[in-house]
């Protein structure tokens, strides 16, 4: 249970109520996830998110699948639930399947397993790797 | 400096030489990088380690170049240095751009934004994100 | 569900009453809470662990309520919900409100996104910012 | 070194210009510090993460020095070097003490042990500590 | 709910159900537990994961009993409440008793400290530890 | 470089003298590590760290080499640099050989490789891995 309640639509201020209404028109939906209703106890942090969310996801030199796959990667990583389903959700509407997600947990497992052995050897980065080689 | 000494190819025994030609051939390359000489310690995890890395990171659902940029995802969330030069190097050998790269690095720092916000405030998952929803 | 059977007062032994005698008096209360119920499994663990809350959490030259909100800070940072639900619950005690928790989340999240900026674009440290600077 | 170059102020476009001129009058400072430098190869993100620092930074419901603090214990507990190191510089410019930082590490060394023994044990959240206890 | 769904050994094709009868006959036991049954999903991970497994957990220079405790020791740290819940369970079953889970968590939450102290305060590491010391 | 100055044995007061006393009398050596010389800018606080990591790595139900490793498990998954050489380089005294670290070092990596996988599928707790099963 979340640490401050939610707001509802219904018992929303303006300003709130304008993200929400940005929110259900970007995604197409009638309805608004609890991630926002905890935010919108702060509506300028509820704004700050919301804005941030929508210039780093839109599309750009990568796609937004993509985008959502490395959003799934780093959510796995941290162990956040909330973020690991809301985002596989994002991802499959967005066209990932099952074999995609399949692939993608276990390069983020391999990495989880190879950034250990990088770091517990204590390597040193080859000088061909550096950005000014 | 490493933790245990690096094997160069001149001492390698037969069986590490052999996992050193098969990456020096897969990478059309002349010379093999430090996590794989250290990992040589030990041969039988270096042939295991290695077979991960051809079997995971071969093309499939997911292009190849997707999954170096998951790969950075990773490793930049968890701070491997070694790890961030080093698929860093791999993926702008397969294409990526600046302008790619500072999209991926703005979707980690996003997602391990909102993974505290979701997990600090405990928030709980919206039934409609649920697998069976 | 806990990996050892939690140790109820009625049932605990004198060293281990002696620690919960300590916490009921810290705190005002007569009831002791789970996390102690289940380290008390190891009586001189239970003691050392209780022996360093009070030393490190003791009014100095920090208050205590910015302690507590440093605490949620790394708490919601690990993700771990026993510790997040209970010292926001002792700092809400200690005065923080609704509006403190949401700018203090809001750093943390804030903090998470440039920690994986700083280390994912791997950025050398300013000399100013050196110690002997 | 990091992945990209840093723009210096010389070479700036305007929109990086004027982002650089904010950040040194917020300052009182005659230079702008290398995170900034990095993140300016990409002037969209650069002005993002520079409004998000000034929102969430400033003063509110705490007071910058708290903020600060809680920004260094996020980081100490993400092994950020780059921002361990600058907003240590930041806290102290804003008055923290010797004898405040060892304080402060010490909660952040004691949560990151506590964590680990209620995650570890599996220990379940007491009633008491939920929100609509 | 896992993401995918489990596969059941009588709705297995051939390869899936080859390695679940390799982890029972190794395991002793009639059944297969939540983790391989998702995994199936994608049969070439299930298999590449399983020979992982074998591979690392069998007694070589360190008894499986302390591999056990060492993958305790991460997940904890990690907080993987799936790892951690079933590496007790194994660890158990080869003779580790209550005093041993609490010495080993103890160590566990200590390392958590003093990491973040070595870290936060950025302790230089003294010539005598290096390997070439 | 330390965010504060180290205190070296000449110009230490007495209590952080019997400290540094006590810990080069139980490792039968002449110099203290940087560690301690850090923490000694706060007494108390190096007073309650030494008395903890004397009391957590005593021998008891574990000996102090498996205790040695688990500390190294856990720092190489934090990726804390001057715990990973520092510890090793316990362990290495107590016994350690090259191969047990290749092993202790694949454990660590396999684990947070499946910590990730079971994370990422979200992959429900078997029943029978519960402490009451």
């Amino acid at each position: 249970m979340a640490l401050v309640p939610m707001v509802e639509y219904a018992d929303a201020p303006p300003e709130v109520k304008a993200v929400y209404d940005e929110i259900m028109r970007a995604r197409g939906s009638d309805w608004v996830n609890n991630f926002w209703k905890v935010l919108a106890h702060d509506p300028a942090n509820l704004r700050r998110m919301w804005d941030n969310v929508k210039q780093v996801m839109a599309p750009g030199a990568l796609d937004p699948l993509v985008k959502e796959m490395i959003y799934v990667a780093v959510s796995a990583t941290n162990n956040c639930e909330y973020c690991t389903y809301s985002h596989t959700a994002s991802a499959r509407k967005k066209g990932m399947t099952d074999a995609m997600l399949g692939e993608l947990l276990a390069v983020v497992g391999l990495a989880n397993e190879t950034n250990r052995l990088a770091n517990g050897y204590r390597i040193d980065v080859d000088a061909a790797f550096r950005p000014d080689a």
